[in-house]
């Protein structure tokens, strides 16, 4: 028998969840039915995705039902196996919810091979929101040589590898962040063109300065102010792959005014493409993704942060202080 | 020396167009130079667009001048030509202006070829506004076997042809106009599936029910209320071809409430693509419209209708007629 501790969806939150959102339990695993494997959790991977997740807005994907488990995505270590892909010591990546320990189907597991980086980053940069980033721009932003791309979010998964791509590309980065410290990482440490924080009351006219060819790619994950920001200085023929709205998940996100007309009618005036997408649409390409970018990140060619909290406990808190810009770098929990 | 009637923009207008913001004048016309071609105008078009080049707001073409010629195609007759491509008496279309002659350079018109189809049809069904719908289905809409495709202002050039082309690719056509009749010409005339009132206070509940499998392609021209009735409908991966936004033309469109967030993050939950465009976008595939449609218009398999108004002196209120949706068909002005 196998004891795990578990995180639950305790209540819905209405605007930024609280720890009262959340329940621990700790629970006896039944043993792996034929199929199933046991996993030690080592890594819990904290995205902003599962915000939505603990609402009962329509989305994408169904919600977490309130004293449920709390979706995630981790890296495990295969304690025991009945599953023929599958051999005790093997490392792998599934959606084993927040948890220290999971018996689940084998089917739905990915042996993880990080080219020699730290096992940690097949959650992050060579993860979802790498593999976010990368077919984002692969399959709809296509950011050309000379072209500018910015990005909120910067010095995020997502954001930090959409600019080092795009830098790749031989187009400008301009990247978003929050405060000065994630400016300086995204300029002087991912080699960013230009980096602006998004607190300042500058934000539309300091990125007209560093855009002076105006926007022809514009990354989006957050919405919001920032949308406003952007806007006006997209391109003809612009192109805005929409994978999150993280300024809007907490409530945020609507204005005084009715937004849509000035955002519809530079659609149409501008020709601009826009796209949302889920990573998944594209899965079939996450081992070109792989073999592309993964020894770009063992060499360190390709750059990543993660912010690491340590014990699945402190999973809620890290959780709340992500949604509100307070981590830096892709936010993981080691779990074991 | 030719005598020319021409239509005058006498000052901007802020709301609908009013007859004072026209003016009309008689000149006397240069002989054609090298290169030139002197034309009598048949038909003028009139088209939402203009609404558009009467104001100075910025957009993806350069105001018309406050004094200056109306913007406008027409079908016009070659009367003298100093130009190798065309000889007294060629057909020819171009953008001669609001104006009973031209003298024009020869480089910048077209001969007509309607492929037996009555000429006025090189300015509806067989010219802009007929490629306007082709160029959207066949670039961005997509249209499939089984899917259902919504337009807006469907009994007019671009609608009647967008649902006419998605019967012909198999799709289920749903179209909005305003009014029994025009919706009664739109389902029993253009045979699509169903016609729905967009003046109903229950549009939106209607187009839901017309819809039982949702909308895969919502082909925009008109903005407003409609889209706010589209939006829900949209399927996963929908395609919203953006060629119009009738109802902002004359500064309606904006709610009470910010709309922004809700269109954003339904692209974002169903994967949309919007994507803005011009039918100039994709010039070089006129002939191959032509070749595909022009025997489909001349052997009435391909229906329109034209609202044929008699005389360049009425084209002022034809077109604010049009711009409150009085005309019932494409508009043109039969100028001689």
């Amino acid at each position: 028998m196998t004891q795990a501790t578990r995180i639950l969806l305790a209540s819905r939150p209405s605007g930024t969840p609280t720890l009262d959102n959340f329940r621990t339990e700790t629970v006896e695993l039944p043993d792996a039915a034929e199929g199933e494997v046991t996993l030690k959790v080592l890594y819990l991977s904290l995205d902003p995705y599962m915000r939505g997740r603990m609402s009962d807005a329509k989305s994408y994907a169904e919600p977490v039902p309130v004293g449920g488990l709390m979706e995630g995505e981790t890296v495990a270590e295969v304690l025991k196996s009945r599953h023929p892909g599958f051999a005790p010591g093997d490392l792998v990546r599934g959606r084993t919810g927040w948890c220290s320990h999971s018996v689940i189907n084998g089917d739905k597991l990915r042996l993880i091979d990080t080219h020699g980086a730290p096992i940690s980053t097949a959650l992050g940069v060579l993860g979802m929101p790498g593999f976010t980033a990368w077919s984002g721009l692969r399959f709809i932003g296509k950011p050309k040589a000379g072209e500018t791309v910015a990005v909120a979010a910067a010095s995020g998964p997502v954001g930090s590898m959409v600019g080092q791509l795009a830098k790749l590309a031989g187009a400008r980065a301009v990247g978003i962040a929050g405060g000065p410290e994630k400016c300086a990482f995204v300029k002087d440490e991912l080699n960013f063109d230009a980096a602006l924080d998004h607190r300042s009351a500058g934000l539309a006219s300091d990125l007209q300065a560093e855009c002076p060819d105006g926007i022809d790619v514009y990354f989006e994950n957050v919405g919001g102010h920032v949308w406003d920001a952007v806007l006006p200085l997209l391109n003809l023929y612009g192109r805005v792959p929409v994978c999150g709205l993280v300024a809007h998940y907490n409530g945020e996100g609507a204005a005084d005014t009715d937004r849509l007309p000035p955002t519809m009618s530079t659609i149409l005036r501008r020709s601009l493409l826009v796209r949302g997408f889920i990573q998944t649409e594209f899965a079939e390409h996450f081992d070109e993704f792989l073999a592309e970018i993964g020894p770009r990140v063992a060499s360190g060619e390709i750059r990543y942060r993660e912010d690491v909290v340590d014990g699945l406990l402190n999973a809620p808190e890290a959780f709340i202080g992500m949604l509100t810009g307070k981590n830096f770098g892709k936010l993981v929990v080691k779990v074991a």
